[in-house]
């Protein structure tokens, strides 16, 4: 599980990274916590992050189980898949939010794979 | 592990058709991004989602640690209930969030016996 | 792994007591759901859960890979100050937003050392 654990640290840092750029969206665009809008490009930068953190709640145990149950080289593979996506989805993003679409269904495309090969590995344990 | 593993999965895919129908709202309530407010309804499909990622986050790990150290069949047989409130959960909350109590508790209550069931397991093993 | 599985436990109660705080505090300033603004101590109350969401995402994989790969007592200890900055954080922010920062860089920087623990254990675990 050591080549999986690394696609998942990658996904991490990736994430700070769109943690740091919201956080220093809130000071350039003058958003005083608690507020979450106030203006539209620091809504986006925080919006790049919010739906990472919905995206990850599946990515981190999914990217695992396909590993454990079904191919750790498969679900690496895919996990590579989901960070290039959320790169594009986060440089678009910030853009124009109508340009999200291409990056966004990479990811859930890449989500929807190791939830499946996840599913479908430990069902194919039981027998 | 195979047994909560396939909880989890199917707690992730309960998950997934939120986060799809959240995106579907947006579309038909027109609520374009980054705004997360501005149409009553959708704002019900969204919160539906996000109080789910704010609840899976103690979910995945907690059914996991139950599992462990304490015993796989209760860790999923609670995990079922949480599956379970869960969609009474979101059933209720989109037609009126008012109602969304019974749901709530129920994932609630199934989360708290999760955490305490792995923080039990977990200390009895050091004796 | 029992050590960091109470450390992980721990952070979880902390952050349950977060979420039922946000809760009581929804119906004491009377922000009816589906809203999560429209009172501004409920909102230091809601971003003080949704931060927390926002860095257990990183914390959780980050704490059992540094464990697992590194070292359980230095990531157990690292945990240790998450929840301890996490604490100081809630406490100031709900006082005033403006001085979280202390118990916020806290919760930072254990989370950076987690990481970084993470990724060095693994890498030199592939020599």
């Amino acid at each position: 599980m050591k080549l999986v654990s690394i696609v998942a640290a990658l996904a991490l840092v990736e994430y700070a990274v769109f943690f740091i750029l919201a956080g220093r969206a809130r000071g350039r665009y003058g958003v005083a916590a608690p507020a979450t809008t106030g203006h539209p490009i620091f809504e986006r930068y925080f919006r790049v992050q919010l739906n990472t953190v919905e995206q990850l709640v599946i990515f981190l145990p999914a990217l695992f189980m396909c590993a454990y149950f079904a191919n750790e080289g498969m679900a690496s593979a895919l996990g590579l898949v989901f960070i290039l996506g959320r790169a594009l989805y986060a440089r678009a993003y910030i853009v124009d939010p109508a340009k999200r679409g291409p990056g966004f269904l990479l990811t859930i495309a890449s989500n929807f794979l190791l939830l499946l090969g996840g599913i479908v590995g430990v069902i194919l344990e039981f027998e």
